[in-house]
């Protein structure tokens, strides 16, 4: 007899699930999971191995706990690029802001709690919610994908969530938030419990718009969310972090597993820390690649999503087998793009110039077909 | 107004709680946290610094999520060190066994679930079941801290929990357990509930006994953790690991979170374990010293446990301040070891021969001082 799964005793809720990820396929052109297309620039790559050289010769003793140094610096860059002053104190660091905002969800929320998102949006949310024990409510858009201020509220009052999720720019649409549309929702929640509302900002470098950082001035329930992965072009790294209120920081050190981030990443984000400006040099190629999507796209008659991000949401695909048939169409012209789920849409990553022409080809390619 | 953790909106569970861990103080002599005391040889340091260059280069990608290849070479080394032969789909690998644990808790225990463990042990089980929402018995142990077996099936048949937890070598007292009492609580445990049994080998290699890992035939719910902390002199790493059913495996895989092990960690895992039979000589270095420290306290009259791990455990201190008033003593001559809470008792870990002299003449110059 083959034991799988469903013959272990495991929480019912996880039964018939299938793990949570992208299809990791061997294509030419990956442009499926927002990753940073360019690598990291070789006098980074030769610092990173001088740096963790350094932390491996202490390797034998925990990192440190807290990784001061590292807060001190993340702290230091969202000052000098938001204009916005924060310490070490307003800052914590985990292993990807996945494992962030799992630990603000063992904090505030878990089980007997709510958390709401305003879907389509970034689907972890709801999955770490479900993993923390927290009830998930999947709140309103309109129809261009911004936030239905007033559904939202109306939605908050209604359920009185304890962990409010806004994500901005928001992921898959690509659509940013502004910081009118945050304060109502951060009024409309404390008048309702009072909650945490986490903004995340994963791909915040990317947008038009300033970061909503500012904002947490005088709300010790607003928390900014972070990652490495996009714009320092570290998505292997695993590093994400957060700002908020020091007892924000304080309060998560209640839930974390001790020595949770370990020596080397610690000292390779440090290493990619030092390379700021080059990182952000990169970002901007990838914001022009990204907005030249939007308007080639357009160009060829698709539905496309304004776009705040490294990415493009793009449409519509109402046909027989919907978008996941023309996400195969594209595929076997060589380009991964993403099928999250939206329907009649699909989410294509900015890559290179040469990565974005060849989608820009196989698109093309498929609109001659189905006018021929 | 000055807000603190208590003015936010967190679990009620949480309120007054601190965070776990060690004390980190700057002292001569660190013999509290049973890190292995031998730096990586540099040939080691320089092969990490190889590989994590060579793993930065791709540090736009995210890592391998399944982390394939890391997972076959931890299967060889338990194959080898074992004789029992397990592949990478009996292996899986996270930061620190404390996130292996908390992955397990999440999928087998949970809210509604309850998971028992046999104090005084490794005190993480507990919390981190209380952080997953697990309920947490506190089963018996003998005086002499074996496991008392007939009240432990009681205990096991009282509450039905959903995960037995065993450690062994146990810590803090370096107690190893018999397979005969393993097959003993898995088959209470199964026939209680069935539960999952999860046996903590975080110090196996430092034991007088073999591994328990080929117990994990033919019983699906056994479950063998293990670290790279310890005998791989590797605590700043992060790196645990477990072994079990390929059915556990991708269980787990449900509530991880989506490249929850970067590429960076994976890299310097890698490295470390083309090392092993160094780091190995090592061990034996260590399982002298601590045979040593056992003879030597025993020698100065102090009640010793006998130990299975890279620590050992001494006293009793049942005078005035109790084990504290010591554990400060012995700080105050400049050798931090643990004040565990267990009544009486405190814990030095194995470190270098200098090192353990230090401690030593630290225990000596106190007992002269008490007879004086």
């Amino acid at each position: 007899m083959t034991i799988g799964i469903d013959d272990l005793p495991i929480r019912d809720e996880l039964r018939g699930k299938s793990p949570y990820g992208a299809p990791q396929l061997d294509v030419p052109v990956r442009l499926n999971t927002n990753e940073n297309p360019y690598p990291l620039p070789e006098p980074l790559v030769e610092r990173i191995a001088e740096r963790v050289r350094e932390a491996a010769r202490g390797l034998n003793r925990y990192p440190d706990r807290d990784a001061v140094e590292l807060r001190t610096e993340l702290a230091a860059y969202l000052t000098r690029t938001t204009g916005y002053e924060v310490g070490a104190a307003n800052v914590w660091a985990a292993n990807g802001s996945n494992e962030v905002l799992q630990q603000l969800l063992q904090t505030f929320a878990g089980p007997g709690r709510l958390a709401i998102g305003f879907e389509p949006s970034y689907s972890m949310h709801g999955l770490i919610s479900r993993g923390t024990g927290t009830g998930w409510i999947s709140g309103p858009r309109h129809e261009d994908f911004t936030i239905d201020v007033a559904a939202a509220a109306a939605a908050i009052a209604e359920h009185r969530p304890d962990v409010v999720f806004i994500t901005s720019p928001n992921n898959p649409t690509g659509t940013a938030v502004d910081a009118e549309t945050v304060l109502a929702l951060y009024e409309a929640a404390q008048a309702a419990k009072p909650s945490l509302v986490v903004v995340d900002e994963a791909y915040v470098e990317f947008s038009h718009r300033p970061s909503l950082l500012p904002l947490i001035e005088g709300r010790p329930h607003l928390v900014v969310s972070r990652t490495m992965s996009k714009a320092f072009g570290a998505a292997g790294l695993r590093l994400g972090y957060l700002a908020a209120h020091p007892a924000v920081v304080d309060a998560v050190q209640l839930v974390r597993l001790p020595y949770h981030l370990s020596a080397v990443t610690q000292a390779t984000a440090l290493a990619a820390l030092e390379h700021t400006d080059t990182l952000l040099g990169y970002v901007e190629q990838l914001k022009t690649e990204r907005d030249r999507l939007v308007t080639e796209l357009r160009a060829l008659g698709y539905e496309v999503t304004d776009s705040d991000a490294n990415f493009v949401q793009f449409g519509r695909f109402d046909g027989e087998g919907g978008a996941h048939a023309v996400w195969r169409e594209i595929l076997d012209r060589g380009v991964l793009v993403r099928d999250n789920g939206v329907p009649g849409r699909l989410r294509v990553t900015a890559g290179t110039p040469e990565e974005n022409d060849a989608f820009l080809d196989a698109v093309r390619a498929l609109k001659k077909e189905q006018s021929s």
